[in-house]
């Protein structure tokens, strides 16, 4: 297990041949004023007064070259000491024996101070959660090293440095790592220094959050702000490529021209709906149909209650940031309108069985014809997933497969995309169960499916429109009750009691 | 940009010194009967018939040693066409000039085919979606290279295999990449031929699926089936640990008795509440306050209708997967309860402003005390984000934070655990807009909020509990109208016109 000792991040280097070289970001605008500066930054404003013109010209000095640590410590302190108050503006180098840059810890958190200087001993290994990538373009073309734990991120200047973070994978001393990577022993102790510094090791004892996944840990760090310094929200960041269109076309190898659903009239669905507490209080997960399928006309009722398109508000086609909202009856973050619904249908009174696209826009079912066996084979997969999913207790009348034309949200959204998504089909997955169980349907949410066999089964491209949700929908036998008739809970008992 | 002719992956070496190496996956097992052959493996299991003795002893010696492709397809072609028709079973490894391993391909997802042999032209460079981790201790200590676009995952057994994948984040020669990383240029070219046959280098006009964030796309293939080969689903992978308690305990700094909310009345919700679809078609987010905030017995009742507990179903202490279920109003995949709400409080009769806790079993609120100065700006900070989230045009009365207590899920579902508790949130979020709307409450769900911000708002470790959405509640002005009265929309329009 890695023993990481944690030295104060502004000790000396000592004076030896490897030296931590400290640098504005460059994305630091430094004004100097008289004897006051001021630091413009994508994350604020500060001003400092009275800081003295040889600090303010030095401070002015460190956009554009590094300054050495040690000399800071020694002769310029009260710069070093303003670098302290403002850590996350201040990369960190270690360099080789030659004086080549070996890697640089840029902040990427407000949470970020200046990384420590650590002594590895032990056997060093990576933490669990980092990771090696290619940052392209955007960023500049560079070789990374990145981890939610982590409030930096690590910029290896050399092969040899990938070399080392490859070595680490297994646990082993820091300077054998160094000899398979070609790095001297003080290159290898300044390496392992910086990343132990910067949160890249794994420091034992449970510190690793052996309850996280690493995608999911990863995701969660990266998918809100707080905790990373990509552009987050609405950043229209693909402005070279044109808007998906609202509404979706017709799919591949959809024929005929569609079956008409039917359109629900509102004085009979008010008549017959009941309060909206009497629905959610009794809703439930209802894993029995009835003999008799569902129907064609209550899938079309359902549908159009929850999933239709209402209206479409044409964004301003002269502005660049111009963007064509879809609204329909559940709610999505910025109206946009992403997710389909296509229907898997085994057993419905007036469907025949096969795949249909909800054309949400007219309301009606676009029937997908099989052209090979991998494709209907696929569709079998799904039912059977599904069947599996309810732990086979029940025969699926009607899969409703949820995706996403995930195009649609990223070109408008940076970094929040696909977690928007996932909460708008919660919303969507809520907005079935009221209305089926209003409507006496059956209705059960599943936990997830296969993104493979759905692209297959539905004729999609994953990476332009894919599963994200699975949904059953079936007849209700007539004793299991649809609406509640009180509160009844822990709570009320307890208050009654 | 990346030249890669791809060849047929059956294609022999030419017997020149680098080798490609075949063997089968250590999941495989393979079980003789005379000339018949059965393959056993987590993913199903084949039976091949008359495949003759001779093949039958050479592809048992599969699971124990590799075998050199060219020496298959010159003297076993019978035993490379069976291993062609289970891709997915076979492991390919190319080895350095000494013999040694440089990289295993390891198939992922049913869709594998045997790496394509691939020559590397012009300058070669990582797609943007490749990262190199350590695999811990459930899968072996390893070194490997993922991406969400191959179906591979690339083990790499030196670092001089790192230091290449680390040269090849700039565009360069595959000779130049195997230069820098101390390998020979034949080396070079079998490991760039096993990266861009596995899906890992950026083979560009495209392909790369611009409209993917690298933590979207990463965490869309791996928290759904069909695109890896990781455990998922209901697999209890946290034995080691206690599962968390179904009921959160008090938070941090939580002083008082606590604030017990009133309970509502059946019969006056259900007589004031309108029908189901009067309250879906009205939803909508009102940003947009009455000069009278909300009160504390308004929220009292939103929150007791939307998410209390109504009941814990406690699971079989006897059994290592018995699992404490949480019965809400709300449904939730596995009646998980991991969800949790914070009120952020600037405006309310009846409630000091500060920051509490939702106790969803007793009913209660729990005032969170600031105890340093850094608590009580993070609370701020919340507030100011939560108004610019609104586009400013209304001062927050009451924000709500929901949290996931992560580790509920995750010690019982793996990989899907983020996603799921993501759809809970949007579940949540409908059922706040649904029950606000029917009360006449102004409700707006919001799309991201800073997760340092409210770990350190809310006294949270953002590792065991984090935020995950932000929802306003506020007072509605009397002039928005609550409920639809109809159904308008473009697709009664065009039927009716």
């Amino acid at each position: 297990m890695t023993v990481i000792e944690q030295l104060p991040p502004t000790r000396t280097t000592g004076g030896g041949p490897l030296r931590r070289l400290l640098r504005l970001r460059p994305e630091v605008d430094v004004t100097a004023q008289g004897e006051d500066v001021e630091l413009a930054h994508p994350w604020g404003r500060q001003r400092v007064h009275a800081l003295g013109a040889a600090t303010v010209t030095a401070l002015d000095a460190l956009t554009r070259e590094d300054a050495d640590l040690d000399e800071l410590a020694t002769r310029q302190v009260r710069l070093l000491k303003l670098l302290e108050r403002f850590p996350y503006l201040v990369t960190t180098t270690v360099a080789d024996l030659l004086g080549a840059p070996l890697a640089t810890a840029v902040p990427i958190a407000r949470s970020a101070a200046l990384p420590g200087f650590a002594r590895v001993g032990g056997a060093a290994v990576l933490s669990r959660f980092a990771y090696l990538r290619r940052l392209p373009d955007g960023h500049g073309e560079a070789c990374v090293l990145e981890s939610p734990m982590a409030p930096f991120r690590l910029t290896l200047h050399q092969p040899a440095a990938g070399a080392f973070v490859a070595a680490l994978t297994t646990a082993r001393p820091v300077a054998e790592a160094a000899a398979m990577a070609g790095l001297s022993a003080e290159e290898g102790e300044a390496l392992a220094g910086l990343l132990a510094g910067g949160g890249f090791l794994d420091a034992g004892s449970g510190s690793e959050a052996p309850l996280w996944d690493f995608h999911d840990l990863l995701f969660h760090a990266r998918s809100r702000p707080g905790r990373h310094d990509y552009p987050t929200g609405g950043v229209f960041a693909h402005q070279d490529i044109d808007q998906l269109p609202a509404v979706s076309g017709a799919g591949a190898r959809e024929e005929g021209p569609g079956i008409d659903l039917p359109v629900p009239e509102w004085d009979t669905v008010v008549a017959r709906d009941p309060a909206l507490s009497e629905v959610l209080e009794g809703r439930r997960s209802v894993r029995q149909y009835a003999d008799t399928p569902v129907t064609l006309e209550q899938l079309g009722e359902l549908l159009y209650r929850v999933a239709r398109v209402r209206r479409i508000i044409p964004g301003d086609p002269a502005d660049p940031h111009g963007y064509d909202g879809v609204d329909r009856p559940y709610p999505a973050g910025g109206a946009t309108g992403e997710l389909e619904i296509y229907l898997s249908v085994v057993n419905c009174v007036g469907l025949e069985p096969g795949v249909y696209r909800y054309d949400a826009a007219a309301h009606r079912l676009r029937h997908r014809v099989f052209h090979h066996p991998g494709e209907k084979q696929a569709y079998h997969e799904l039912m059977t997933a599904a069947w599996r999913a309810t732990a086979c207790t029940v025969d699926p009348q009607v899969l409703l497969t949820v995706t996403t034309r995930f195009g649609r949200l990223s070109w408008k959204y940076s970094q929040i995309a696909y977690a928007l998504t996932l909460k708008h089909v919660g919303v969507l997955y809520q907005t079935l169960y009221l209305v089926a169980t209003a409507m006496g349907l059956a209705p059960c949410g599943l936990g997830s499916g296969d993104t493979d066999a759905a692209a297959r089964a539905l004729g999609l491209d994953w990476t332009a429109e894919s599963s994200v949700g699975e949904f059953l929908i079936g007849s209700r036998p007539a004793d299991v009750p649809r609406t509640a008739t009180g509160f009844a809970d822990i709570v009320t008992e307890a208050r009654e009691g």
